[in-house]
């Protein structure tokens, strides 16, 4: 059993499952999905990213006591990993730096995608400081992207970087998860993108397929 | 510190420590690498592997006891590898399965390059039964890899493959690693080649970063 830290606070099963239901699609592992408490907005800044990090590692133990073999950090950003690997026992996989590890790896010209205003820190970290990023034009939050105006400008947006010779796009939003857009970018531009939730379900597969 | 285990026994501690380097090398991750006993020519057929699996176990479980905290099997087939997870209760990432996962990942034409006579069982389950394979004319153990002709072999391989329309080629042999194939292919060709080693490093760097 995977599980899977939501870094923000939701109502809807639906919605909080959505991340383990795409890894229990493309890897056949099951998961429990959890969401950290009084943060409806999520992590959007420093001081947002301070009040989750102590939550994100308080349900990480919990999961873990629940029966866990492994956490996923569902979050781009990788908010408190660090933090949260020293207090588990289990596998930690985090979504950020499952993307932009295995972007690293393919060595050859790489930009990042998502909707915030630069390319968060695990990204920054394993690419360079100074990796091209691009965000689809008019999203700015993940409900943009739902909308076929978003689908569109997201494709424009990986066509574009595509076109200036970039050969690799690692997601730094998992809403690009939600409207499967890696896969639309392999079919209808014929490209490589590095999906966040299928790159931390990669990791999963491989190291606590149990 | 992870633990590999090499799947063939030999005197020559520079030798066994190869794909440890390689990975410390490029993700910092400190290792020990041990051999199995008694099998000088290692893995060739089924016999040979059913000698091979239940050390494989006992050397995992070792590993375990002497304090590592993730165990690489270093061989592109995974052999005994189910065993070995069952056995242990730290991740166990393997090269093969390990380098044929992020292939299946990135969606693309894939090839396998080797040295065997067709692709190892983890390339076949995780890319398809009928994934084009190719070996190096001339070569056809490891140690052919290490002349010159052998890496001209190897890279006009790869090339050759890459013409017929592959744009991604996943290793399974680790005699690649030795010979840093993937990073001439890389330069010299400008393609993607997934070393199965990085690979197995990539994956332990993620999930047992300790």
């Amino acid at each position: 059993m995977l599980g899977i830290i939501r870094v923000l606070t939701h109502d809807d099963p639906n919605f909080v499952g959505e991340h383990g239901r795409l890894i229990e699609q493309q890897y056949g592992i099951a998961s429990l999905s959890r969401c950290i408490a009084d943060q409806p907005t999520g992590i959007f800044d420093a001081a947002s990213e301070a009040r989750a990090v102590p939550k994100i590692v308080a349900l990480g133990r919990q999961l873990e006591q629940d029966g866990c073999k492994a956490l996923f950090l569902s979050c781009a950003a990788d908010p408190g990993l660090a933090a949260l690997r020293q207090a588990v026992s289990i596998p930690v996989v985090s979504a950020g730096s499952a993307a932009a590890s295995i972007a690293a790896l393919l060595q050859r010209p790489v930009a990042v995608m998502g909707i915030g205003a630069n390319a968060p820190a695990p990204f920054r970290n394993l690419l360079g400081e100074d990796i091209l990023y691009a965000r689809p034009q008019g999203v700015t939050n993940t409900t943009d992207l739902l909308t076929p105006e978003g689908r569109e400008a997201s494709l424009a947006c990986a066509d574009g970087l595509y076109r200036q010779g970039i050969e690799v796009i690692a997601f730094s939003c998992t809403g690009f998860s939600t409207i499967a857009l890696a896969g639309a970018i392999n079919r209808q531009l014929g490209k490589i993108a590095i999906d966040a939730v299928s790159a931390a379900g990669l990791f999963a597969s491989q190291l606590a397929p149990n």
